[in-house]
């Protein structure tokens, strides 16, 4: 079989000895335009060439989660688009969500500005029950983040597409659940795919639903939040803060507000990186799977749009 | 039934309050010198007259984990000694610990260091199997750090001063097992008890045996370190860092070169704070079961030191 790699900004060299290491029968090039025709491709935002050339390709497996970037480009009908099912991300998904949410909770930047300062001084403890965690997405990230969110005792909610039951979260689901989930979470954690239902749901309305003292976590894909409609809330004092780890342009622009926001805490779309060597073996597993003719799961639903 | 309430730097009010409220038939009082004797106190960190003046004192119930304090004085024979157990401060430490493992393991400081300057770059992610945690004590703080911290897929190993066997705990014991406990751990949780056995247990010895890049977060008591040590240990590149929340004077005084290092992160004695409502609950509880001539838990066992 023949296997194309295409992905910008990733040094191919470990990747394709790690996939030749894993398909030893498979031919594995970096693709060029003008190739020959292949039978499966592992790419990262790929151009449009790069599909329109390739009219039998069987599979695509993007390596991330999320396919909204593939999902942008003209695809042909059939072509089954795979997404990386978690393959180390959950787990980094919810160190960071954590790491947000205590920092949070408990003030731990501000106790920090006070020792720059060499001051010893206390903040009134805050109550856990004060804090609901609302969790919008509850695929394979989301359930992960909101079990390591429960253990330390915050009461959570979870909002999705669909009715969707799991335990020690209250769940939400449709448009209809919105505004009650909302209302009931104080903190509230994107894990949402991009599509076109929910680009820009994070807006001036939704997030002004939250309880006082609203605080985001923005983890999922920076078109989903309205940049303008979160300043104005934090300026007004309606939010207490955000994390935003994925903006609408990325590497944010030098000249962005959220950089110097004292309400805003900015990292460089890390949360959940794709880690070579276990993204190697689910892909490399799912290409043995389809040349036996078995079925894989992670098959994007094109139309759905995740 | 006579209780007194002993207790310096808490307003004592709402403790009176609470207390009352929860034994009606009661009579709780705030300690003065020369007061008739009492069957019960709540204390944190009383003087010496307050047990001089009592010797029909009944029990002593600590509003805090660590008797250390309290065991400084000279207590008479026979007298109970009750340590506050859990009551909130478990997962607040669990908190604790876990948000100070993962912003170093993520290198979370370096980040918003990166953020502040309008810099977008990344950090190669590093694996959690290379940041083995070491949990030194596994009372019920240590084994709810030791759960938490496992839940995120960090390799855990435990000590303690007599063997236990914990799930998913690598757990080594006693002073033959302590080096090896350290060898085995990059990241040193510090959850024990002061005692005489205890004291300046961190050292340039015992620190300095942690794998590469080793990270200490005290949570226990200041007494467990050797400030001079850990300076040393930082200074020569041998350990990575330190969040550090307990001090051998508190407040930490202005000078001490912990404030403005580089490396450590200082807070002021904030990990788990008593809370009120939980603390007079568990205390009211144990007060009524004594006075039924029933059973409790957490007395401490003196010549022991917890």
């Amino acid at each position: 079989m023949k296997i194309a790699f295409c992905c910008t900004d990733t040094r191919p060299e470990p990747w394709l000895q790690g996939l030749s290491a894993a398909l030893p029968q498979a031919d594995i090039q970096v693709w060029q335009p003008g190739m020959a025709p292949f039978d499966y491709a592992v790419v990262w935002a790929p151009p449009q060439q790069f599909i329109d050339e390739q009219p039998g390709l069987r599979a695509l497996f993007n390596i991330g989660a999320g396919v909204d970037g593939l999902l942008k480009l003209r695809l042909p009908p059939g072509l089954a688009v795979v997404r990386l099912e978690d393959a180390g991300m959950s787990v980094q998904m919810a160190e960071y969500v954590c790491h947000a949410l205590i920092r949070h909770f408990r003030e731990f930047d501000a106790y920090e500005a006070s020792a720059r300062q060499g001051q010893w001084s206390f903040r009134k403890p805050r109550s856990r029950a004060d804090f609901p965690v609302g969790i919008m997405g509850l695929g394979v990230l989301g359930r992960r983040v909101a079990q390591a969110v429960a253990q330390f005792g915050f009461p959570v909610n979870g909002w999705s597409r669909a009715p969707r039951a799991l335990d020690g979260v209250q769940t939400y689901s449709g448009p209809q659940g919105l505004q009650d989930f909302l209302a009931a979470s104080r903190v509230l954690v994107n894990l949402l795919p991009l599509t076109p239902d929910t680009e820009n749901i994070l807006n001036h309305d939704t997030l002004g639903r939250l309880q006082p003292g609203g605080y985001l976590i923005n983890v999922a894909r920076g078109a989903h939040l309205v940049d303008a409609d979160l300043l104005a809330l934090l300026d007004a004092g309606q939010l207490a803060g955000a994390t935003l780890d994925v903006f609408r342009t990325e590497p944010l622009p030098a000249q962005h507000p959220f950089w110097q926001h004292p309400k805003i805490t900015v990292t460089p779309h890390t949360s959940a990186r794709t880690l070579r060597g276990e993204t190697i073996a689910q892909v490399a597993g799912k290409i043995a799977r389809l040349a036996r003719q078995e079925p894989i799961t992670g098959v994007v639903d094109v139309a759905r749009g995740y």
